[in-house]
């Protein structure tokens, strides 16, 4: 089957594969001993850690410098003069754009124990990659976080240290449904443009699928900064709440993991048997491209 | 003929193909059997559910968030604290391309009746597949608007549920005019992604092509926000008008079925009989890259 | 010569190709008559009339929805309700994107008299083609301009009508350099984008071109809307003008067309005569691919 | 080994190819003599001198425009009316994105010292190249900022002329820090995109690459605006400094050479023997693809 074959209008009526023109990978095994004598592994631990330290560093810095400039406690603050909440939104998902994009051929750009876990779940990655991924993103994350402690001592307190932590008025359920929609949205995304039947039909999917992702991220923020300042990422909200250190993240804290990874195992959940489920069924039953 | 052969400039002068390299499928079928007994089918309808909810959920939790970041009525709030009206727009059009990019390989990436009628009009889905799509986007935008009424219930109400209605000073000819126009810039977009004459040029446009979509959607918005909060998509329009439920938005609702549709069958028109018509008639008669 | 070896880097020292393996077209004639006779001609020039109308529509619509919104003489406005000057940016410079990625490949996306005009000296276009589109794409905005008129009746003329004039405090030497250095930013894009060496190296250039073009566009805008409300485009500013109507705008118009057309010329002469008459001196001594 | 062979899933997992399917191009010496003699490298400088140029005329006068509009001192202004700090952001990083775009392929697009000096590290440039470069980089720098000066003449003092210095509270140890992990983040971002092993399985890489560079830079404003105004590129700083010309800025300024070159080699450094030299390492002891 030519290569012409197998691309589809992908705009309208949504085709499907005559027979099986792509190879889904083989499940992850929990435990390869291969995996853990090579450097591969080694390298994409690092660079995972490198990419959440960088990822926490900037986001955590803009959202300070914005509270900053808007202080209205302070003379000769500007009301208008920080980025906003947009800005805010930008620079979580503008990050996660510029971050996966980076890593993503080192480590696969996960960035994210949601992400890990969710490709984990749907045996992506292997039991021990998982595992260090998610030790190295915590690890980053809580660097990132120190780093602009370092450079913001007189305001990082002041200004809330980019801790999650439920807004007044909301329920702890509302805030762990938040949590569970948006990391929904994100986990969809990261399964949408890693799927291996996409790739079949257009191999350079893997190369335009931070930008979307890097939207996820962006999205989900413009929605729920106002709710629980918006985590989707356990590592994230880790990270700021060992820096932070005060009480009332760390008691708002199990919902930054429990909605994450729950959000992240329906998406899982979604995507392997309801949306790939069905192109095992459907083989022979519809034909567009025969 | 070679694959480059059928890449063209595309920056200036537009030229034609000398014969026909490309392949118009054929025109889908009213009612297609075959199609009924498919999974794909199913999973599809599915897809647009889910996709639905989730553009309502972010979007109308947006809106929502920001009127009360902003409400001068409370103590301590900041004016200028919300994401803006930018930031709306930002999400109606960028959840757009995030969900289209997601759904497109599974769907077609609708999301809207309005798009669903002009390809359906275009006969590129069946009326069966069309009626299925429209009952599932409706259902789904419910749903969407619903929850975001559970998270925010102390807020939901108050700020207006993210209903569509005209603004004050406007008359209903004006907001039929702009969700007119509105509509006709999203379809003619989406038509134009989803050319199967540019696909035969440019392989990969189908992926490329959820962003132009989403800034069309967000395009819309920055302008239309201020005459009618911006429907150009019946599902999103009805969604908010059964969960708000409230006599101006209900009043005001044919406006965002009529100029919906409206809109999307003059893109069908124009895309199918002035741009591609045109592609028939000139056949022999301008030959740039022979 | 096989598709491999004429990818370069592209990210580090600039090569060069060993031999010429693209074809730079034949520059276009005057007066071509097949042209006239073809329906191509006629369907881009219907297709540039089209995506002028909906370029000054959603933009000036933009401007006068912000600018409504935040009128300080108004009782229950909000001075940070509108979508601020980044929002009018983003109308212009997305609007750009959306509408050459639409009418690329039907007309080749100009959407601009400056854009046709650069393309014109550097023998892209006829003569014939280029008076032609520049007639549609005037009439275009004339009609787009008069349908956000008779949207926004009562807002219209108070709020400027979106026609471009200098801002107080600014020479009519400064506007008209304004003018010529941000319409060379957007011809050099244009340029840079459609240039067919680079095509030939990555064939899918063309697919890419119309987001660098409405980011140049939108950078324009960020610059200059304090200094002229940012023309670059003298359709737009006709358009405006002609709608609107007042002395102000038409005694200052002639540098929304002065300015422009020199800016594209320059942009030209650079891309023509430094950046390609470099290729060909280049031939044989510089190889860095052979 | 075929095409479809050299491109991985990089959505999980991170594989490795089982053997170098990819090749380095051999280390750029330091004085290449016939370098010297093609038109290729002026044409090259050249365009650098543009971009930076460019580069510097927009967003300084971004930066004066937005300064003035929000000038509380002056009777009808807008404390809101101006692009605001996000504006500023997406002017930086747009206008890279754009410029990088469009000098790709004639001089590799760096419009930055720091970025030459990380590819001069990693032996992608050669010394001559790095230094013509670096001097053409300085030079447009200064004469895009005179241009605004001269444009600006009533504002351009008043509004700080785009100078980079430490804002008030920060001390000299954090501007430095600032600066060093922002360039990390721009330079770590181009080494990424521009990889050869990466342009082996994503032929287009290149052409996407501009994007994600470009969002690097807006990200960094975003989060170092409000400490240093943000450098990490020392043309910039070094223009804005010349016309400017007050004591602070060149009492800093130091900061914002020794700040981005430091980053870069760290980039350089990172990416040469962490992440690349992991790919040697690993021949042969993990083979995903195999």
């Amino acid at each position: 089957m030519g290569k012409d074959d197998v691309i589809e209008s992908g705009g309208a009526g949504g085709g499907e594969f005559a027979a099986k023109d792509y190879t889904d990978p083989p499940p992850a095994p929990l435990i390869d001993a291969a995996e853990l004598g090579s450097w591969s592994l080694y390298r994409a631990v690092i660079a995972e850690f490198i990419a959440t330290l960088l990822f926490l560093y900037i986001t955590v810095l803009t959202v300070i410098g914005y509270k900053h400039q808007t202080d209205a406690n302070l003379a000769g603050t500007d009301a208008c003069g920080g980025v906003g909440v947009l800005g805010i939104a930008w620079a979580f998902g503008g990050m996660i754009f510029v971050l996966v994009y980076c890593t993503a051929g080192i480590s696969g750009g996960h960035i994210n124990p949601a992400v890990t876990f969710g490709l984990f779940l749907a045996r992506k990655v292997s039991l021990v990659r998982a595992v260090l991924y998610i030790v190295a993103q915590c690890l980053g994350a809580i660097c990132g976080v120190g780093l602009v402690k370092a450079f913001q001592r007189a305001y990082f307190d002041r200004y809330g240290g980019g801790a999650n932590s439920l807004a007044d008025g909301y329920s702890k359920g509302t805030g762990l449904g938040a949590e569970i929609v948006g990391t929904f949205v994100l986990v969809y995304t990261v399964f949408s443009a890693t799927d291996p039947k996409r790739n079949a039909r257009d191999s350079h999917v893997p190369v335009l699928a931070p930008l979307p992702i890097g939207f996820a991220v962006f999205m989900v923020h413009l929605a729920t900064i106002p709710v629980t300042g918006t985590g989707i990422n356990p590592a994230r909200s880790l990270g700021a709440a060992v820096i932070y250190n005060k009480d009332k993240p760390w008691d708002d804290h199990w919902i930054f993991w429990v909605g994450p990874l729950v959000g992240a195992a329906i998406a899982a959940f979604y995507h392997q048997y309801i949306l790939r489920a069905g192109a095992i069924k459907a083989l022979g039953s519809f034909r567009s491209n025969a």
